[in-house]
């Protein structure tokens, strides 16, 4: 960060790959509308007393662009998310403004039918995206979040797309999150880029809803001990998300997410399977129902049952702009590697941890006082001058 | 515990209070069970490897002695419950002389109607009892658990009978638990009794079931910052409980721990109610709904449903028998006071602790440490003679 | 109707006890949308071919006026029932010529507080403010159609605001319809009035959620001779009618509703209770949990939950103008008395009808019949001149 | 049936395919235990009032026998279901003897690996073992009725195994009754057979849970014209039957019927999927959730949620036993060819009829009505001998 910068424009670049679906559109919304007032920071982590003073770049401070592969414009977007009950009535026009101004950061993504180049081009042209964006924001940085629809498992060794612009973000020198189950950085093609970048990284695949259930419900019984026999579970989905989650090899990859987290906490994996449905009259709500069958004392028979009807674009967004804060502060400390404290944001967190929200919750606010004296005098970006900081 | 006593014969007292009823029965038929391998220790915490070296007393050194105020013999009473699925089909025969042998150690509680006695020669009679009991069996120690159906609030200065066999137990010199919502330690005549008596004691109504879940829930809730808007409960059951709950007053009693679990957890009491319903038709099965509406990002709307289908009698027994292994160890240990590590189990526990399920059972983790620390060369009682141990 | 009257400005009024609340908005808005091809007309079960033939007036030939104590303007209501998510979003500026038409024509209703005027005089008021929308508008007829709050029920022997309004109905010759558990017509002191007065009128307390779901698996269980052995459940609701029926009084009116349906359709009355808890977070929707306990060959013990959120506003305005358009062509084809075959709309009909949906509907579909055939050569008020017909 | 036979020894014989399974167990089991007066007859319609007069055949005067690939002895079945709660604790001992009669006529199913007789001997061998049963119990007439495991659909031409005792029971002269979904009778093979026997027979695949509920729910949606989006539903099972519909083919088979009934009810299919999840910690239960989103007035989006728990082998049994009944009186009441008013009972009903369950209901009366009057004079075949019928 230069000196000359004035802290009032030092600003924090977020790259969303998938910037105008849903969970994109809902991001730049809500920023816009929390900073200016119009709503409480509802479901932000990041906003509570936790991490007062931690040093993470404030909202208001936050610039958005990204890749994406269509072309409805972003204020477009916030009126259908809108009209669906996503948003609010009246914020797409509230926030027209900054909708427009994320919009046009938006650059073609890829590879689309037809485009010749192969992966070292795709990655070398996105990677030059995101660092035109940087210089010409004049950002402090930037982090990369993957929140595009989810993409069958790769089958060969080709590499995915969500695998190049993770590649992408390594060769742009940014912090990388997957809110995904996609495979991003998860490919050994992209090992030794990974290892050589020193740059911090956030797991796999947001837990927002089920999964999250799953996170409290699984240590309970465990702690309990008592003895689950089945855990089933059914997702209707409609929106971009259920069509393409009806895609069986992507269905797989979400659903292994889901059964770890219950194999991780339970201690074993039990009975039941897990479905995802695409059901469009839905839109971007999203029903789960699960089925828990466990044994008390004596062998006793009983049954909990849960139905989670949320939006997944409302849980999916404060979790991004958290996690961006997050990974940009921790790049900002010198971090680097799998930010294993943040596994309170994921079904499959990066390096080790506990799979109990509880105790992830506690390795967050571990995290939080880390980022407070991890460097002493390390200034955060806005909590004073350069000139005072040194 | 006198150096003549064989280890094999240091055996532990537990006296319970309602020791007739379906968690009572449950406790004497499902120990004997575990203990003769019949069925595996599901729902006891105490037998997981956490407690592996606190020195509890084993469950086949527990002896069981109870007071009640109705006739049917517990083997009778196990019948019953087999009939209505809360015993396993062949248990009660299986297990009929140790359900027999704690029969024949109950003795008639009171005050019934006619009683002309005053309240001192209540607690002296309900303590000798106790007392007559630790003697005839020569028992180590004895714990006396209140297991019996959930009385009104006391609405004048008058004890009640809960609270005369909580001063029983401290005049006997006994550990004290309140299984139940009723007044039992917590009442201001007993203070001086209290103070005085140098015991350890547990805190108020067990959490055995929409109470659990709401500490997990809640949590979770707060944790990601979402704003529960409303928490809706309706409890159905039947059995002797649903009848003594379907009293308005005892209802208050047991509904304000459900609410202070809430309150407790999320920061703010949301709006609901929570109905306790009478349904004789649903035996010792009990249905929990819960119903709790919450705001996400931007205000937008979202609704977690849980219903929970258990057997009061199975969830409730493995924690009666947790707790008095627990309490025993720590009157061995030389505690006193309320035992606040054991919150893990209440609605509503004895001194401060936390109210999250996983904050309570790392608590619970930090006291079977302290057990196995607390005094070093402090024998369990079933782990060796006094002649080595010194 | 006079001859002189053309065709196309034949018109039937529709008065409206409550004008100004969820459900008489949702009736006005809801009319002039689908009249004007803004929406299908899902949930008016008189649109259905069933009714093709029956010379109901058509849905662009109502004109809607009424009673109401509070102040707030149609078109202002109709936004914050749109912000609710009640209404569409853009449809109250899309109708708002209709709203404020229909706002213009609604009167003070009472008595309020400090009014000093008797019950006559009430009536008086009343039945003249109706009679004068009639002349204004020169309207072949109107129907009175109470959708107010729902008053506790009368203690002594003065007639409740309910009452008043029908009597006011009868007193200016209009059928009268009582869609909510309110006394109405059901007073003893207006029986005289009612036998003189010939004219039509339908049940009380329309059947909306939990209780049409009731009238159908009621007879389900009765018809495959499954032993239902309790049945209860559990009602959240918000605006208006949450809080008037948290009213415990006002409750018990809508619950003996709830209860007679299932006495009705399973010959005897299980165990279980109903509650209604006001919810304010919830808005103008309402959630409803049944748990349904039955049992099976050789008692097997069985349960069937079901949780129906629905928006009461938008499940009782179609109802609302199907027994308009109902009671108008039963009026015009000089029918009198109780309208028994109308039971499909209620929880409590008037006359002696069947208490299965299904039933029900056959019943309706029989009414559709006889009012095709009731009067040869009788006109429907839409479809020519008297002049025509003769 | 000769004349000297005395009435009190009329009896009807019910061949099981399938005859040691759960629900041709509890078939036997129940019939003895109802006609002993142990239990009451609960599920069985044919006890109801409305079949006083049908001359239907006593439960008493039924006599099983039927074929099974397995070996386990029905009292030895019986012993595994009332461990697992499907019959009453002490009813296997009860009922031990007629048990044990049955389990004696239970001939080898097939065709087994290995066995190389063609099809025409299979159904030769098929039919001897049924006309052996008949012959040496002297009964007037038996019935065959299909409760096997679910097959998959018959791939090429080859006759399943449900058609070759379909054609067995053809070709025995006794009336059909395929409670399964497997193609049974339905196969084209079978149509010369079917055409030219002269026998009454009953449509495909009980309709005992979830089918049941949606032929309810159904027409309740239809018939107040609100607007079902997407029908999605999961089915948990245990038992041999969760194992043999967790093949993809043969949970095909039975889905369709289940998706037959709402196309039906609601004239058109909506979005949703149907599940049948293979959970064996459930044994012999059945959970079945089903999500309902519908649009009401204005297109206000509604969600009806229902969750039915039951235990399949007890909601088959009283069925089969009412099936068996009718067709027999059928049979006597020589009735032949699609017993079309015997929808009520079926996913899958034999000829034409309604699909609403209150419609089947009175279509089921009708035929009552219908056996009591279809040939005046003809006397139910325990009600007087041959020689005063003539």
């Amino acid at each position: 960060m230069s000196a000359s910068v004035s802290p009032s424009v030092a600003r924090v670049g977020v790259w969303l790959i998938g910037a105008r679906g849903s969970v994109a559109t809902t991001v730049v919304a809500g920023c816009a509308a929390v900073t200016a007032g119009l709503h409480p920071p509802t479901g932000l982590v990041t906003e509570t007393p936790m991490f007062a003073d931690s040093g993470l770049p404030a909202l208001s401070s936050l610039v958005f662009g990204g890749h994406d592969t269509v072309d409805c414009p972003l204020p477009k977007r916030a009126e259908a998310l809108a009209a669906g009950g996503v948003l609010p009535p009246g914020l797409p026009t509230a926030v027209r403004a900054e909708l427009a101004t994320a919009d046009a950061e938006i650059r073609p993504g890829g590879p689309l039918p037809g485009d010749t180049r192969g992966d070292p081009d795709l990655i070398t042209a996105f990677a030059d995206d995101i660092q035109d964006f940087i210089r010409r924001y004049d950002l402090t940085r930037a982090v990369v979040v993957n929140v595009a629809s989810t993409e069958p498992p790769p089958t060969g060794t080709a590499l995915p797309p969500s695998s190049l612009y993770a590649a992408a973000a390594l060769r742009a020198g940014c912090p990388y999150v997957n809110f995904t189950p996609s495979t991003g950085l998860d490919h050994p093609a992209l090992a030794p880029l990974l290892a050589s970048a020193g740059l911090p990284f956030a797991g796999r695949d947001g837990k927002t809803g089920q999964t999250l259930l799953r996170s409290v419900l699984g240590p309970m019984f465990a702690q309990r001990a008592l003895a689950v026999r089945a855990w089933s579970g059914t997702n209707l989905l409609g929106g971009g998300d259920g069509a393409s989650l009806a895609d069986p090899a992507a269905a797989a990859a979400k659903n292994a997410g889901k059964e770890r987290v219950l194999a991780d906490t339970l201690g074993t994996a039990p009975e039941g399977e897990v479905h995802i449905d695409d059901v469009p009259a839905l839109g971007d709500w999203k029903t789960a129902w699960d089925h828990i069958a466990f044994d008390g004392f004596l062998g006793t028979r009983m049954v909990l049952q849960t139905t989670w009807q949320g939006c997944d674009s409302s849980l999916a967004a404060p979790l991004v702009l958290d996690l961006a804060r997050l990974t940009a502060r921790a790049h900002e400390a010198g971090l680097s590697g799998p930010l294993s404290e943040l596994g309170f944001y994921f079904k499959d967190p990066a390096g080790e941890g506990p799979a109990a929200l509880g105790e992830q919750y506690a390795a967050l606010a571990g995290f939080a006082q880390r980022l407070r004296v991890e460097r002493p005098g390390e200034p955060a970006p806005h909590s004073g001058s350069d000139e005072e900081r040194r």
